[in-house]
């Protein structure tokens, strides 16, 4: 993977670690369990994808900067979590930014695996929904994926279906990894608004 | 696999799908949600069991019919779910149908890819309560098998190992894997009735 | 794995299997559903890790011997819980003695899967505290390591850290294991008693 596919997995896995520090902040849990919350959220997807690729060791274990984003989001979030007013639309827009940039990362990784273009999409939609779902079972919640506020599994869907189909293209680049990340990510808050 | 295999596989993949969408109309989940739990419940217990016996990817990413099943499933439970009235009798006869299939399949695909008999029972187990287990821990249930109203990990038990044994002993063929399916359907059902 | 590695192994996975036969007694699980708890919290942690270093089938498969100390615990707790009165601390203690002899075994299995050394103390960590979060999910309780009472991270990846730099420096071996595990389990225990 270029360096900035990996910038974009990493900005992802920042993301999605924030979302599971936040909720560790407002389930009341400690730095530590704060930290334990991120690292599962932000690296989950990834694991699941890597270990069903089933291509070695996960990226996550063997490559330690992905262990560096939890650490980030952790602090940030111990930081500033008190200063906080509408908790609950953050961890949505850190959950949503996550999502979308896993729905793109998600599906190259599965591409450069050598699988084919429906299963690298499908691999790319567990990426993104696969840190979440792991975050809401550990919180006792049923997972969003299933009980979405607004659209969640589209919005993924439709992003790793376009990063499958840029690449087979030959289209594929930054910017056009970028993009779809983006129109996933506005999709979904749109419709959380008008939901 | 045989494409007899293939084919009670993949029932036993739409049984399961029926009871996870049956449990997803219930939770007032829509349609995406029927369908993702459908597939989960439909997949998981045979993708739990190809990452564990790691040979390659698991057969429900190589083989896109996998996806068939759960499709199906959602679409019929959405058009006729509100003229069921015996829901919670429906699921768990859905559930012991895809059970009865998967302890005969599951342990057949493990001894396909070499796994000693005990090990492929084992792992016929695995296949036979995998999804149920998702199924229940996404809806926030203590699992099924784990506090079973009636037997549950028996029959299973019962159907792989036999499934395990008659091919060990060579008698395996299509007639065998039905009669122990039924075997493990029936007392399943039996056993709910009776306690 | 040396014979006496194994053995530590072993008596970590009967340690596991109690805690988990004690809570599906106290769930008023049958033994059945006793075993089965059992076995998943004493051998997921493992099969974790197995599956994550994807170096074959994990070792739980491969090898018979591990469904004995989740039979013996079944037993043993099956016959004794009835006469127990500190019914949680009972189960704190054993899980602390699983999760001690762990955090040493686990990071052993992935140094001698040929796994660097911080990705082997990471992977410790995730035997260590594996079969104890699925046991918590599965019993729909937020597992202990988000929300310890008392340290319980900490001693893990202390222990896991351990291991690690003592086999790198060649200074590992049936003492020093046995003694960080000691460590490991009186960090854990000292901690529980003062906060």
């Amino acid at each position: 993977m270029a360096w900035t596919s990996l910038a974009l997995d990493l900005l992802g896995v920042f993301f999605f670690a924030v979302s599971g520090s936040l909720l560790a902040v407002r389930r009341e849990f400690d730095i530590v369990g704060s930290l334990l919350l991120g690292t599962c959220v932000g690296l989950g997807g990834g694991i699941l994808r890597d270990v069903i690729i089933d291509a070695g060791v996960p990226r996550a274990f063997d490559s330690p900067i992905y262990l560096v984003p939890p650490v980030v989001a952790a602090v940030v979030v111990y930081f500033f979590a008190h200063a906080v007013q509408r908790f609950h639309n953050l961890l949505l827009t850190f959950d949503a930014a996550g999502m979308a940039l896993f729905s793109v990362t998600g599906t190259l990784v599965a591409l450069a695996a050598g699988m084919n273009p429906t299963a690298a999409a499908i691999l790319g939609v567990v990426t993104a929904v696969g840190g979440g779902v792991i975050r809401d079972v550990v919180a006792n919640d049923v997972p969003q994926i299933f009980r979405a506020r607004g659209l969640y599994a589209i919005p993924a869907l439709i992003g790793a279906a376009l990063t499958s189909l840029a690449s087979w293209a030959g289209w594929f680049g930054v910017g056009t990894g970028t993009a779809i990340a983006a129109v996933v990510f506005a999709l979904r808050m749109v419709s959380l608004r008008y939901r």
